[in-house]
């Protein structure tokens, strides 16, 4: 008799994620107790032996709660049979609201631990579900199809070997193989954007739309996030070929941008160059905003001798003799 | 003293979206007496004398509701200084759900209607809620960026003057001006999608994520348009180049394109290439799903021998030769 489903979906699912390793290497499961990342750490232990790697646990405790520490060690006294086990004790600031500054705080710690014990790979336990609140979440921003990309399957050392299972499947893999999963009470604390959105409005979108809503935004993710890409590589080719910058001839970052080639690119490929641009300018990239774009653009598809146009670092935007010019005008 | 702001703002917006069109020219706003196409329809009579256009109103009864002739009439017979102004009678099958149905109908008796009037366009009273109430649905479909675009400010005859302005601004606009707008009852029958997510869905949103979601998803709809516009673009130059179909040399629509080509393709614009040329062979667009579209995909990137993979509408895809051949099996 073979495992129970749910448990063999997650142990194939870790598989696959783990097919390009090489032998010996060391993966390392980032694992909170909560039943994504137990359900991972438990996958983890069975497969990765079998593809010849070895495999640890990170357990992370941000000091935020009554008991933490008790937590994280409970989490790495788990008789899974991982080792290396580790707990990191992040010290949490306040910076970008309390859900960033733990995030950050987290993946410091993850990057830092990977990289003294040596790892290939990070496996980190979000769901589908996670995907799909992701997506719901920048939706809310408006900030087109790059953040509607959501979370990568890979970015660097991190995979996310279950962005196709549902929460559910977790959960019951958790069951199925007799593992408690931990309750964050971080969860359950309306506070949270995340929370309201996983509480409240993907259920309000399941009620009113049908079933199905989740796989339909994780989908959505994936789709946007090729879209993306493609669109991203697009503009770094048009941005070389229209770029006529001469870097030995000034210390200050200036960008100089051909307008005639400009011209014939299509507004998304267009707009992606000149956010590019006024990025190599100096402009920090959070702070340049799509109306910041917009107006740039209009040096090139609407043009009338308009005066510089201001962004923000204090870089300016000019039209001069057929090119666009990007630089610190103080 | 000038008009009140929500009214100069329906003028604005009607007198851009009907500034390239040319003295002498028609245009018809389709006006169910709802608030939106209300205010349309005022500004529309307002604006388009002054840029030397003669404008003129449908009104459709779709029969679907006890009195909805004398609406109908109440509509046509409103003193707003148009002319011509008509009542379509259309009647509404059930093919694709009751909205669905309804709006194929009334299109049709618009367009039948602009033809034989000679119209230059027609004008439709979609807002940014509207609009943000479309992406919504869209999203729950996961059917990606061009899915998201939502819906855009031309298409064809067809043109949206207010899909920047919020539904309030309509309101307010007939408020102003002493115009009564009719309340449609399906509006607030729980058995329409778009109504249970205009009035349960966007409340929920603006609530658990803050106010300004309607704007964000409409902001998400343009650019996304932008970017699918790009895309599509790139897939239409990519397949030309792939293209090695010989039309001369049979009857039966048959595509062959080059697989080296379609290689070094980024997986957006070669998909995008791969429905079209099963489209261009006779597969229902309708039926096309992404499933069908990655399995063709892997006859380019997963190579290993597969036998034909089988599409709607009796197509076939299969690779010989470093060709991928699309045609009917039967």
């Amino acid at each position: 008799m073979g495992p129970y489903p749910a448990v063999a979906d997650v142990r194939r699912a870790v598989r696959l994620s783990l097919a390009d390793l090489t032998a010996g290497d060391l993966v390392l499961v980032a694992c909170s107790g909560g039943a994504d990342s137990l359900a991972l750490a438990a996958g983890v232990a069975f497969a990765a032996p079998r593809a010849g790697l070895r495999a640890g646990l990170l357990t992370v405790d941000h000091g935020l709660q009554e008991g933490s520490a008790r937590q994280a060690a409970a989490v790495a006294g788990l008789p899974l049979g991982l080792d290396p086990v580790e707990v990191l004790t992040v010290s949490v600031g306040t910076c970008g609201g309390p859900e960033n500054a733990a995030r950050q705080a987290r993946y410091a710690a993850l990057s830092e631990a990977a990289g003294r014990l040596g790892a290939a790979a990070v496996l980190l336990g979000h769901t589908r579900d996670d995907q799909a609140e992701t997506v719901l979440l920048r939706l809310s921003r408006g900030s087109g199809t790059r953040s509607l990309a959501g979370m990568p399957a890979t970015s660097g050392i991190y995979r996310r070997p279950l962005l196709e299972l549902g929460r559910a499947t977790t959960v019951a893999a958790c069951a199925a193989l007799g593992l408690t999963p931990w309750e964050d009470p971080h969860n359950l604390d309306g506070r949270y954007t995340r929370v309201r959105v996983r509480r409240r409005l993907l259920p309000a979108l399941e009620e009113e739309l049908g079933p199905g809503v989740a796989e339909a935004l994780a989908r959505t993710a994936t789709l946007c996030r090729d879209d993306a890409d493609a669109l991203d590589a697009w503009a770094e080719e048009a941005y070389a070929r229209a770029d006529l910058s001469d870097s030995a001839l000034s210390d200050i970052p200036e960008v100089v941008l051909a307008v005639p080639e400009l011209e014939g690119l299509p507004a998304a490929v267009r707009r992606r160059v000149l956010r590019r641009a006024a990025v190599a300018a100096g402009a920090p990239p959070g702070a340049l905003s799509a109306a910041h774009i917009m107006r740039v653009d209009c040096l090139i598809t609407g043009w009338k001798g308009q005066r510089r146009i201001e962004l923000p670092g204090g870089i300016g935007a000019v039209r001069r003799y057929g090119t666009l010019i990007l630089a610190v005008t103080r």
